[in-house]
């Protein structure tokens, strides 16, 4: 299979490209270096079975030349902007980085005769909603760029999908933890915890409340998917079980990262950031009935990816 | 109240305006007079409290001064390309006026400090599902860039409602009916006619069923739904009762514009074009509770319709 991972030089894309190279595919991994890392990739350069390119996928002509040289069997589109709070700040940026991205692949596939595609998507699409979440429940109303145009680009593979033939399989992530990320609340808190051991500010009252998922999970959760989805649009919803509140993890940073005199302190309110999603959880039983299991509960899930990330690294 | 109406040229924009300045507003309408026209104005513009600007709200310094200029106490945002086969064809029409025309007079309303917006959506944010849809029903799966556009365009309405402030009223609008449209089944039929009074060719089989609502019968829900609500996101269906088939409208047509011999002929499938949405219905008590109920069941509308066209012309 040659397949194409768009942001395969990010946080989850690397993931991905390994594992798609392990099952023996061919992989053609793009990244316009905005989040993506060329370490994340560098183990994987000299393989005759991974071709990188620096490319931005908005730039149709270049890629169109790789649709034409590569003849794709499939796209893996990873690449958007995942730091929602960056997204907030400015309108467009999600816009152009999530949305756009999504269309201009969508096109090019169209344009190649490309019929498979795995589309990222995001819990953040139902912005703030307590109920037990379906991967068709409404009403969808995000709260956040992010969760805007991720929804607008989920809309976008819906009609490609039953009007032009594309077969694909939308994945929507819940919080996603584990080594190569590049911001998040481990990160962030590893990050501050490394600027002054003494203190660690959590952003919010600690109470947001969340369903984490350890990267390799997310990776087996997408792979299973991929290859058990016959639909024009198949919607998956995965996470951990259970939830973790931004306090354990707090703790759970302190007690492997800080020192025994560190102290936690809270800047109050019920969010992290305007945008933020204080609280959601996943009826995840649609990716269960086809074999999939997370190994890790979220609150286990925050500890491995801890561990992980403290003896390898970011 | 100091109003903007967008596309206040356009059929449904024209007769809002004409219900706004009833209530005593103070109306300005902008169109880029893409699918407006003068004469859907002609009787309003010696008017004091009527103020037109051709312009195009993704002109965005343009919008700028009007805001300046005028002190806007609320938007509605009726600027849209409606012509859902249309945007089939190019998969960057509906994005950038039915999208990007929303999120600029979005920006512009925060820049400005405008807090009410009315939003004009549409039921092909759905895309195919038979169920009776509620507000909060999902999945939202479009199948043309005009509801997938519309669908991106609520989920930033959204963000600027839970994140930012602005209190906005959307009303998913069914297939709406009355003179001065542009296009539709109905205006299709009769341009038909005139061409060729022998032969009505219908696109489909005839059997698309759609909850069809007389223009006046949406205007008086839309401003139901302005005058009661106060979340700061309220949706709404509007639309009138049962269904109307395609058959059924070719059959009145031919009855009110037709000879006596003119026959029908069916070119056959169960869409009209792709990314025609053949059949929906619409949950309409949300609305209905608020003391709106539609003057015209579905297929009476048809008929209404049709006198009003036939009476006064488009």
């Amino acid at each position: 299979m040659n397949v194409l991972v768009t942001g395969g030089a990010g946080f989850i894309g690397s993931h991905l490209c390994d594992r798609l190279l392990a099952r023996g595919a061919q992989v053609w991994c793009v990244d316009n270096m905005h989040l993506g890392r060329r370490r994340n990739i560098a183990h994987l350069e000299s393989r005759p079975d991974f071709h990188f390119f620096e490319l931005d996928v908005l730039q149709r002509e270049a890629l169109d030349s790789l649709f034409a040289k590569a003849g794709f069997d499939a796209v893996f589109h990873m690449a958007a902007n995942s730091d929602i709070a960056a997204g907030v700040a400015d309108s467009r940026l999600d816009l152009t980085l999530n949305h756009l991205t999504t269309l201009t692949v969508l096109e090019a596939m169209r344009a190649h005769g490309v019929k498979r595609l795995f589309f990222a998507s995001t819990s953040a699409v139902f912005g703030e909603n307590d109920a037990l979440l379906g991967e068709d429940a409404g009403p969808l109303q995000p709260i956040s760029f992010y969760g805007a145009s991720k929804l607008a680009a989920e809309a976008y593979v819906s009609v490609f999908a039953h009007t032009f033939g594309v077969s694909a399989v939308v994945l929507r992530f819940p919080n996603v933890i584990g080594e190569r990320a590049t911001h998040g609340v481990i990160y962030d808190f590893l990050a501050k915890l490394r600027k002054d051991a003494s203190r660690l500010q959590v952003l919010g009252d600690g109470n947001q409340a969340k369903p984490y998922l350890y990267v390799g999970d997310l990776i087996d959760a997408m792979l299973a998917a991929w290859d058990k989805s016959k639909d024009p649009l198949s919607v998956y919803h995965a996470a951990g079980i259970e939830t973790t509140t931004v306090r354990e993890i707090a703790e759970i940073v302190v007690a492997a990262a800080g020192r025994p005199d560190t102290c936690i302190a809270y800047t109050g309110g019920d969010r992290g950031w305007a945008g933020d999603v204080p609280r959601f959880r996943y009826d995840i039983s649609r990716l269960q009935s086809l074999g999939w299991q997370p190994r890790h509960h979220s609150t286990d899930a925050v500890r491995f990816a801890v561990e992980r990330i403290l003896a390898n690294g970011f």
